[in-house]
């Protein structure tokens, strides 16, 4: 009877005696990931190796008791634990990052417009009043002239409220305005960029889902494999939490859908239908982060087309 | 007895029966700023003119009840409003507009920094670990590569626990670092400016106080006007209304300073003559106040030197 004992530093073989026979070093820490096609070759070798019985391992464990052991065990394991870190880093890591990213960006663009808004409006209040999106609102007083938006809104120069500020005032704001646009730019980039993840991570949901839902369907449930595991009910609910667990405590009306309400398919469906749409294509977008970890057909547009069909006919 | 009644139509007079003698409207809105030097024109003009007792003033009231007069008033009222709205915009509002966007754009820029930091941080930990300073931090990783920076740890590539990133990844990275850096551009340009206006408005207090605290001593007195009015104790304690009212209300230590305890100069003072310290430059602060809003000397350099004589020699 032979034991077989491996770990990070090789494979050892010790006698029934607990006297070491042979010894395959790990030289390389990669070596170590090769253990699982090693120890079928020394099991050959040795016809009578069994690997350690629990009651016998405190005597193989007093063999790496050595302090020759020491400097190597802490350095192989230090470095396997690096080459992990470095391995847990895929895409559903860089998917997540980005959304949250552009969630950001786009949160302090709309502050920083804010801000252009209150400032703009001591020089040219109608204007700030006249006009709602903050985007196009940034645009045209950065490339336009306050006479050029006075002729707009149909004002003589002597109606507006606005204070005659000198250009190096108006300057200034304009450099804040810029600063918008340059943040609102990064958010489309960065989408692109989603984008692009995306369509290498999971196309299936990228065509289901599209980019910003779909990547917060990954940001919700952690990343692809957790979210292929869940039920089609979770991810229908998903982003509902709140809206579920009062539903749970106080017995309000459950959530019917969480963040697909934004889907443009669950917008278009007729109000009495919301919620059983809402299941149909939580349904689908299950099947694709299915499709889509196991590496599978592409078939989302099959699915939208079936979604289609049954709901928006 | 004649009598004088005034309002934004012009200035009109009439006799003891009430009937209007001679009126003199004001065509341009502006006019009526003029009032205060045509009323004593008028008054040479009829020697036994007075403005209306109290008691009278209704019959003269009902003279300008005839709707003729409506829309005039409408008119009239709603231009002199504009006129003031647009003259109450000063330099002390666009100091205060820019000091607080000042601050607004150096938080924004940090947040962006810290989503930097967490999305290199994939890529090269120990990077992220070995500097402490935003702004350095992304300058250093915008605008050198990888392999640069890890020369400079001393560290090889294998031995980083980041990922393999792709280049479009890394290139993603150094967009969001690209815009922090604007951000602190931003915030630099901001303040460029903002010395510029509290030069033209208070070269006093810039001297003595800074551009930051300037401005934010600007902030919390609301502007120039409210500031040279406050005693030198509120001033001294501008900024730490908190620490003032848990004083007075549960008899914690007083506070010794406000938002001055930032000054270089009570920074450089040894600790137990702070309190002294801030009490005087307060004072020296609101004397500035003063001096710039009645338009006075530049004796800034002055009393700077004088505290600097008193404390720190």
């Amino acid at each position: 009877m032979k034991y077989l004992f491996s770990n990070v530093l090789g494979c050892f073989i010790f006698d029934n005696q607990f006297n070491l026979i042979e010894e395959v070093k790990f030289i390389k820490t990669e070596d170590y990931f090769k253990k699982n096609k090693l120890e079928p070759e020394l099991n050959k070798k040795y016809p009578d190796l069994v690997s350690v019985p629990p009651e016998k391992l405190s005597s193989i464990l007093s063999f790496f008791k050595d302090s020759k052991f020491y400097s190597l065990f802490y350095q192989k394991n230090l470095e396997l634990t690096k080459q992990k870190i470095k391995s847990s880093v895929s895409d559903d890591t860089l998917i997540i990052q980005t959304i949250s990213n552009i969630e950001e960006v786009n949160k302090l663009g709309n502050i920083l417009a804010k801000r252009l808004r209150e400032w703009y409006s001591w020089y040219f209040p109608e204007f700030s009043e006249s006009i709602g999106d903050n985007e196009k609102f940034t645009e045209l007083i950065v490339f336009r002239t306050k006479s050029e938006l006075l002729r707009e809104l149909n004002l003589r120069d002597k109606e507006s409220m606005g204070a005659d500020l000198k250009e190096e005032d108006v300057k200034e704001i304009v450099l804040l305005g810029k600063e918008v646009l340059q943040l609102y730019q990064l958010k489309q980039k960065h989408e692109e960029y989603l984008k692009v993840l995306m369509a290498r991570h999971c196309p299936n949901l990228l065509e289901l889902a599209g980019v910003t839902i779909g990547a917060k369907l990954l940001e919700f449930s952690k990343g692809l494999k957790h979210l292929a595991t869940l039920p089609a009910s979770t991810i229908q609910l998903l982003g509902a939490e709140k809206a579920l667990f009062r539903h749970l405590k106080i017995g309000s009306r459950s959530p019917k859908h969480g963040l697909i309400v934004n889907h443009p398919f669950i917008q278009k469906v007729r109000k009495e239908d919301k919620g059983k749409a809402s299941r149909s294509l939580a349904d689908k977008l299950s099947f694709c982060a299915r499709l889509d970890f196991f590496k599978g057909e592409f078939k989302a547009p099959e699915y939208k087309k079936e979604l289609e069909a049954k709901f928006l006919s």
